[in-house]
């Protein structure tokens, strides 16, 4: 027996029991597959940190694993199912953006997934993630064969996020925060490579000027032991992209910002400016 | 080797180490079976809850699962342990009633656990689930034999909840609302066969009248887009049972129930009665 | 393929994707192990509690179980890596003296966990969780060589706590506050070999005075049933320690005590003393 992965990432909270019962429904029809948790504490029908949560974990997992996220407010409307495969894994999700980062940095075969002899007998107005994608997950697990659940679609006719991607404006560079942690540290979409396209090489350049709401911060540091405790400092984080955090202190709960958050970035770190 | 199957629901939370040492000690017995976890966050001895948690998710799991529940507010008292086996799967939980729903729908074999074997060698006055629990379900998934943990019974022997199903009282159907979840749905425990009971017909009758604490609620609706954003809503939701929720918002907050709490349906929407 | 077991212990939340990226990169590297979640919520950073936390767990786990501890303030530091090998399990964890308990309790062979080539390609600065305990610990589940991570040292090299065990001193036993659990009980170091060492054999002995904070409680409990509901009251409870309990309530919010507080028991039970 090949060895399968099936990771899940959705909104579900663990206080009840729909993530239990997806993994009885996949245990069911792929008793093999190893199923990981990723996170089911998206916040309530939150596409973009979905999304960046996704991103930012994908590569971490065996070759071939089924990455499943639900996250779909528009469940039980018309909004479609799509599956990819890209040379790395499979993703399944509702069509409502949450693969946009995926589809941007991987060629993809895309199908759209209605055959519905893979779907539980009942298929519920509310609970898809039971009814349509545990099953549906189990089975691409199974025979890694994207083709047989539904027909293949220009990946270009997958939806994506409207969120811009960082971009660059009179000299500012222009993100966003995609998620905040369980420490409190602020995560934006801008990775090294998008302070380079403003000069501020190798990420550590002391001459960055970050602007947060109404907070700004001097330059990058490598790493917390640069700033005192309790000061707001910006770093390079594991994730690869640039973080807003408090050196033993909780950055979101001090700045107290949303998802969707601008960050922007300039090449000076004249604070009096 | 078969695949098997092991699911928990407690209250233990997961903030401690009770339901990973539970999972250690299945692992030293069968190191072969799949855990997967239902919830842990019942309500502290929550009975109701866990009773109808576990009959919500059982059919979604491979035959032969062994679902445990150790919600045990008479743990170190003289109460039983009981394990049941129907066609579809194998239940083991103390015999307090948290049963009571699965004895209602199958027919059951029932034992008494008592064979100490089959025990941890030290068992403790106060943490059944890994003494006792974990590995008398571990032998269980590996051998399937019921027999070997103790002495038959008649299944009506078998404590049940005195909490009664849903009933009809003067063309009024009586219910109670057994849970709420994440989303702040609250699920009751009236079927759609319970509202046919009085004339309701396929639960999606304009003329039911809920009542719920003090909210009356006029029709039951086929999705949530029937109503206005904020508006409190009956619907009959993926588990199949009848549930209030408010169209993207929460009304388990904004009604601040309890699991009890009455819910009564009459056939009548003069909601100025 | 002989099964294999990791177990998890770190302070990373649930709500974030640390923990499933963890398991990707171990079952990318060992798909076959079974990975077990002791907890991810010890307090931020705390090493007692961590420890502790371990100590009352690996004995329910898989013989050869490589139990892995992030709890790691100084990640990004000079803090080294350690891997221990006991008769029982091997542990893995910084040197920060989460493993003080094992030390203390087992002969061990021990390395610094540096060769390089089982870790990530790329390791960041702050999530060694990923970068290393992961793969090293997927490594050691397959191999079981403690060897090829890194050079041997002796035990007593390892970093430990400096947190006393319990000691004696003028006839009162003095312990502290290890964690308090989801059902608010208030967990000590103290066990019942420490109790005897005061002449209160058995651990049920009604002379034994426990002093917390400015609480007094006489006598030693059996099991919960012989106080009132709402009375404080002291226990050996599950994990083999003495526990501060409410009967039906929250004793660590009623005291409201920190990890760390002390504990103090004298053989008297003279309350007006």
């Amino acid at each position: 027996m090949k060895p399968s992965c099936i990771s899940l990432i959705t909104d579900f909270g663990l206080s009840d029991e729909y993530v239990g019962v997806m993994k009885g429904v996949i245990a069911s029809i792929n008793p093999h597959t190893t199923v990981i948790d990723i996170t089911h504490h998206i916040a309530p029908q939150n596409i973009i940190q979905a999304a960046y949560t996704l991103w930012f974990s994908y590569a971490y997992f065996p070759q071939n694993t089924v990455h499943v996220v639900v996250v779909d407010p528009g469940v039980g409307s018309t909004r479609k199912i799509v599956a990819l495969k890209t040379e790395k894994a499979y993703f399944l999700a509702p069509d409502n953006g949450v693969l946009s980062l995926i589809l941007n940095e991987h060629p993809c075969t895309a199908v759209y997934v209605d055959r519905s002899e893979f779907f539980l007998k009942t298929v519920s107005g509310t609970f898809h993630g039971r009814d349509i994608f545990a099953p549906v997950a189990a089975h691409l697990s199974k025979t890694r064969n994207l083709y047989q659940f539904g027909s293949t679609i220009p990946s270009t006719q997958v939806v994506t996020l409207s969120n811009p991607l960082p971009y660059i404006e009179n000299d500012t560079l222009f993100g966003q925060v995609v998620m905040t942690d369980h420490f409190g540290n602020i995560i934006s979409n801008i990775s090294e490579k998008d302070l380079d396209r403003i000069g501020l090489a190798n990420g550590l350049n002391e001459s960055a000027c970050i602007h947060i709401k109404d907070k700004r911060i001097a330059g990058i540091v490598g790493h917390y032991g640069q700033c005192k405790k309790g000061e707001l400092l910006a770093i390079l984080g594991s994730k690869g992209f640039l973080e807003i955090s408090i050196n033993c202190g909780n950055a979101s709960q001090e700045i107290a910002v949303e998802i969707g958050c601008q960050i922007c970035i300039t090449k000076n770190n004249d604070l009096t400016k």
